[in-house]
């Protein structure tokens, strides 16, 4: 089999399905092999996340003629969404699956903002894995400020970016091209309206205000269903399980009377982030994995 | 991806190797995608069970292959065995994995005796959700008698076959074919080796004494670690989910003052299972199912 590589672009168009099937069709043309694995689009958010699957050089290929067609289709001037974002192709994450290695991801995304940097005039920072120094590391450090302060930003020395000219691309903002191991979009939905309980949750679980290790959240706003949404990134669910994260969001919500009426995974997820719950809750007194049957015709067939 | 179903026949040898790895080879070079995932020989039963993995139109051919190389192979006038059996190929259950109905497997056992029926004159009798009359869901019903009396019964107008001749094969009698839910083996241990409190629990959750409707259970003392175990089948683990028999176990367990120490699943289980309670306990909004990494790769790979 050959080394196989995920590419995640998240771009911030999640209400003109149209549009998204257009960047999905031109990424799968210009790579060979290519697929697309999964599509999820918030309206709220007002973005969508795409799955690709591929060898490196193809989906080098592929990312490179998704922006092109999303700089043609999204205009970040008039765009507006829950979701924080700095470019019409927002970030654009390598993963390594099977086959290859960090590294080959950290040179695939060097490769491809070079490449949207020549050919688009499109600024380009690299994060995590591949983060040129520590403050770029952490994907919410590039972003803030968002589009409507990128100009301002990039005045500041330190704020150059890795590949492109100094000034946002008018229409498109920057994109943020990385590295990183595989990661879980988790967010855990609250029975209430009320913003600043997603936040003070959000604040009790993640990373950079004293929470969990390898967890990113905030709290999101859902104006459709009336009810706010504590907006996690699990980025090592193996030390970081999913299950202590909603057991802590769910003690913290009942401090405040209110409920968890559920969660949801966005885009894919590894088998392992669900086991992993289902052996902590079930008490299990061992991993199930050896013992899923998929898992034994996955093992015959690869 | 294709539909994905479980073929698990059962042939009655289980002494000459040879044999068993010749009807396994005939399974696997007639099913296209076929794949042979365990194989289980008992010599004091003389017999063994094999299992494969394929979409249905592949194991109908692989397990009309399979019959033809037995019926070749194996001589149930001098077969002597533990286990009770009416067929060189005694029975042959389909199981619907994945992207397949109960109603499909009931289809395809459908087709499958009927081609034994016609290319071996092999009389053919269907069973579980197969069964084409009540008192032949039930497997020991329509064996009962076995080889040896099948002649006779074969002549009462209550066993005329489904498919094929009303008089035994005379070398391979006659096979059993149908479709069932997926079994789930799924112990939980007690801390305490009061063998009473594991037998209420069980009476308490099986379907014989009044508990869920695919679940049985016993009480089994596990003198090795000093406890005593609840060790159950789940016979649908879709209607009679592991994470609400667990619950009811817990809680059962607590009024007897009992702590539930851990559970254990035995041989292979379905992912679904397991997703169901990770969905279950995390709330998830959806099944998660088609979200899997490994399930996206499965279906790209089969």
């Amino acid at each position: 089999m050959a080394a196989l590589i995920e590419c995640i672009p998240n771009v911030s168009e999640g209400r003109r399905q149209d549009v998204v099937s257009a960047l999905a069709n031109a990424a799968v043309e210009a790579g060979e092999g290519v697929v697309l694995l999964d599509r999820t689009s918030d309206a709220d958010h007002n973005r969508s996340v795409l799955t690709f699957l591929g060898d490196g050089d193809a989906l080098v290929a592929s990312m490179t003629a998704l922006v092109g067609a999303a700089l043609g289709a999204i205009d970040l001037r008039t765009h507006r969404g829950a979701h924080p974002r700095v470019g019409a192709v927002d970030v654009i994450p390598f993963v390594p699956l099977r086959g290859a290695t960090a590294a080959d991801c950290v040179a695939f995304a060097k490769t491809l903002g070079k490449a949207l940097a020549d050919r688009y005039g499109l600024p380009v920072y690299l994060y995590e894995d591949a983060a040129t120094s520590p403050d770029r590391q952490n994907l919410a450090n590039i972003r803030k400020g968002e589009f409507e302060g990128l100009a301002a930003k990039m005045a500041e020395p330190a704020w150059i970016p890795d590949f492109g000219p100094r000034t946002p691309h008018p229409t498109g903002g920057a994109t943020v091209v990385g590295a990183r191991a595989p990661l879980v979009a988790y967010n855990i939905n609250l029975g209430t309206s009320d913003l600043a309980i997603a936040d003070r949750i959000a604040r009790a679980i993640r990373h950079l205000s004293g929470g969990y290790r390898f967890v990113k959240a905030m709290g999101v706003k859902l104006d459709a269903r009336g009810q706010v949404q504590v907006s996690i990134n699990m980025t090592n669910f193996e030390k970081t399980p999913l299950h202590r994260v909603f057991e802590t969001v769910k003690s913290e919500a009942s401090r405040h009377g209110v409920a968890v009426v559920g969660s949801e995974i966005v885009g894919l997820v590894p088998q392992a982030a669900l086991l992993a719950a289902a052996e902590h809750y079930l008490r299990l007194e061992a991993d199930p994995s050896p013992q899923v049957l998929e898992n034994k015709l996955l093992e015959r067939l690869s």
